[in-house]
């Protein structure tokens, strides 16, 4: 059977994240009702790159699926597009290579992370960015953005409760940019753990704050203790930018 | 009676424009409902400096208004924000001069044109960009721009049924930035007749697209002639960024 590769985008706020559940909308949930439409009402399973949280959004989520009979990718597109609602879009359809996973096959991930420190959240601002109101330490968020470089064991930032082999990760870009009253912060790696990017924003809003140094954030990061860390950023932040294959 | 002056930022997607109608949402109808209450139920009338149309953003629309008692300007932008929508923000709330008019009173607006140039939009781009797909010729869209600059009578630009004066302007600035299939478009002057900033993007648009060259497109402002310019670019993509004073 054919199998299709998405690369989709959307505005999470009024998704409850991608992973389909019982009730709710979700990203996952949505593709599989338009795909199910398309494929005259057989059941299409969807694999997506990343698992977004509720309310995380994306320009450049990964997704695959086969289905029972060949389509056009364009043509595709172009349904999927009719079925779907404004705030999810497929920018890109393509045949893709028998057994392509969108996650296993990932080999980098690009998120991007948005505040917005005004004391008055900007309308414009209120669905892609959090509202995190007050001054930073350009200086202070810059240090502990140079932190995370690196091999690390970001056992500090795991969720509770999770099961990965190793909670070693390399991080290939962390920078950030802070102008207008907008805090942007873009993180680089081969791959990350659950929730591990809002974390890093809470390590960054702490330092910038001067809740914490530099020094003390190095200290919590080696410590490999989740009760050291600061808490993890709102997701209505965050943006999964970029996955590499 | 002391007088108040606002800076308002909203997005424009859920309002029919700024002033107040007998039915439906407007910027000016929820101010002026929500300085009733806080006027105990007194009617309060609210001037703006620029009437922006149904679907128009705005970063810094100025607003001014009397209230029957003094309130502390801090006290009455939380109070304000308090009972508006999460669309509408008040920035800034201050004492004003007597007898200040946010519209006769400015010298100078910025507004600024989003569009969508990609094949399908971006849900992040849905609300406060048009989507307006097709590659422009960056070009001739700033040729066209560079027209605009300086003195004219732009009476090919005006809106039917106006009654202004003199159809005269003075552009200051008009520039144009093209970037990740984005086109955002800056223009700044003392004054703008109706519609006139949707006309320049349409007359932008119209060269970028080579539906006219910027020769054309001179002989068409020069003709004064409404029926010889390209149609106004769609509201929604407009923002009204800053009035000065």
């Amino acid at each position: 059977v054919p199998r299709y590769r998405l690369t989709l985008a959307y505005d999470g706020t009024d998704f409850l994240g991608w992973q389909a559940q019982a009730a709710g909308r979700t990203v996952q949930g949505d593709l599989e009702a338009a795909l199910a439409r398309l494929a005259g009402g057989d059941r299409v399973s969807v694999d997506g790159a990343g698992r977004t949280d509720t309310g995380v959004h994306a320009l450049g989520q990964v997704a695959a699926f086969d289905l029972p009979r060949a389509w056009d990718p364009a043509t595709l597109q172009r349904a999927l597009n009719a079925l779907l609602g404004r705030d999810l879009r497929v920018l890109d359809a393509a045949l893709a290579v028998e057994g392509f996973h969108p996650r296993r096959d990932a080999v980098g991930k690009l998120y991007r992370y948005q505040a917005d420190l005004g004391p008055v959240q900007l309308p414009q601002r209120r669905r892609l960015a959090a509202h995190l109101p007050g001054a930073l330490d350009a200086g202070r968020v810059r240090e502990a953005a140079a932190l995370f470089l690196g091999e690390h064991d970001f056992a500090s930032l795991a969720s509770s409760g999770s099961s990965v082999k190793t909670t070693r990760r390399t991080i290939t870009r962390s920078e950030v940019h802070l102008d207008e009253r907008l805090l942007t912060y873009e993180v680089e790696a081969s791959g990350f753990l659950r929730k591990m990017v809002r974390s890093l924003v809470g390590g960054l809003l702490a330092a910038g704050r001067a809740d914490l140094t530099p020094a003390d954030l190095e200290a919590a990061l080696l410590a490999c203790d989740r009760c050291r860390w600061p808490p993890p950023a709102p997701a209505c932040g965050l943006t999964l930018v970029r996955v590499d294959y």
